[in-house]
C-alpha cells in the first residue's frame, strides 16, 4: 500500500526532511491530517514563501527574504568586527548562543580543493574588498575545526595580515560540563596547547 | 533573532511536526533551503493537496481522497472478513505488515466516557448496519490492547454475538525477538494465560 494514493505521496516528500525516515514520516502524515490541518495548510504556505523568497544577502550573503539582511541593516551593530562562518546556520547558532554584535560573513562552504572549491567559490574576492575599505578593526574566525575549516580560517588569516587587520580564531577546546574523561585526544590535545593563564 | 523574519516563521511553522523541536526545525529549515529547494516545493504542494483532498472513505471511515478507499473498492478482497481498527494509521501498518485480505472498519478513537466518547462517536451504527445486512462472516478486533481498547473490543463483541458472527482479538503476548527477562509483567502474564498447544 505505501506510495499509492495522495497519502503515500505526502509521506513520501516528507521523507525529504533530513533525519525522518519512513516511520516518522507516516507518524508526521497521520498527525497532519488527522490532528492539526491548520498546521498543515500554515507549513505548506511558508514553505512555499520561504523558498520563493528567501535569498542570500548582498553584503554577508547569509539567508534573508531582504535584499540585506537584518544584521547587515542595523546601525546598532559594530561594522568593525567581522565574524567569518561557513553557513547561515551558523550565524543563527552564534546569534542566539552569545553577545556578538558585528557583522558576519558566510562563506558558504570550506575551501576543499577535491570538491573544486576554492576562494573563488566562497566570496573571497567580496571578503578581500571589505579589508581593503579599511573599516575593519578585527576579523573572528569562526569556521568548523574540521581539517578543511582550519584551513580555510588559515587562508584567511593570512589575507587578514596582508591588509594588516588583527585576526583571531574561536577558542577549541573541552566543553563545557564536559568530562576529560570522555573527552577525545584531539579535543584534549588542543585544550592543552591552549591552555590560558588564570 | 529566533521568530524574527521569513526563516524564523519557516523555522516555527516546522515545529508543528510531531516530534520535532527547535533545533530539528532549524536544521531542516536550513536542509531544504540550502540544498532542497525542490523537495520543499514538492512538498509545500503536496501538503496543500492532501488537507485538501483527503476526507474519509464513507464506507470504512479511513483517510482516502477518494469517495471509497483503494481497499473497499478493490473487488478481489474478502467481503466477509472485517477488521476493526482505532486509527487509520494502523490500516496502514496492517496492510504493510500481514497478509490480511479483507475489509476494514476505522473507529476512529475508543470507548472512553470521562472524555465523553461512546458508540455514538466511533460509527457503531454504521457498524451494526453492516453487521445486519449479514455479508460478515468474521470479525477482527484489532484495537490497541489499552483498557480503552480491551473495552471497546469486548462491546463490539458482545454486538457481533447478537448477530452470531465469530469475532476474534488479534493475540497479545511477547514480541518476535523480545527476551522475557525485559518483557514487562502484564504482557508476560497475559502471553501465559493465552499460552497455545504446539
Amino acid at each position: 500500500m505505501q506510495g499509492k494514493g495522495l497519502l503515500g505521496e505526502l509521506i513520501n516528500s516528507l521523507c525529504c526532511l533530513p533525519g525522518i525516515g519512513p516511520k516518522s514520516a507516516q507518524r508526521m502524515a497521520f498527525h497532519l491530517l488527522q490532528r492539526d490541518r491548520q498546521g498543515a495548510r500554515r507549513l505548506s504556505d511558508i514553505l512555499t514563501k520561504a523558498v520563493n523568497e528567501i535569498g542570500h544577502c548582498r553584503q554577508c550573503r547569509t539567508l534573508t527574504e531582504k535584499e540585506l539582511c537584518d544584521i547587515c541593516a542595523n546601525p546598532a551593530r559594530e561594522q568593525g568586527l567581522l565574524c567569518i562562518v561557513e553557513s547561515p546556520a551558523d550565524v543563527w547558532v552564534i546569534e542566539q548562543a552569545t553577545a556578538f554584535r558585528g557583522h558576519y560573513f558566510v562563506l558558504h562552504g570550506r575551501l576543499s580543493p577535491l570538491d573544486g572549491i576554492g576562494p573563488d567559490e566562497l566570496g573571497f574576492d567580496e571578503l578581500e574588498a571589505r579589508m581593503r575599505s579599511g573599516q575593519l578593526q578585527e576579523i573572528i574566525l569562526a569556521t568548523n575545526s574540521t581539517v578543511e575549516g582550519e584551513a580555510t580560517a588559515h587562508f584567511i588569516a593570512e589575507l587578514a595580515r596582508k591588509y594588516t587587520i588583527p585576526a583571531s580564531r574561536i577558542a577549541h577546546g573541552v566543553p563545557m560540563g564536559g568530562e576529560l574523561e570522555y573527552t577525545d585526544s584531539g579535543t584534549l590535545m588542543h585544550a592543552f596547547s591552549g591552555r590560558r593563564e588564570i
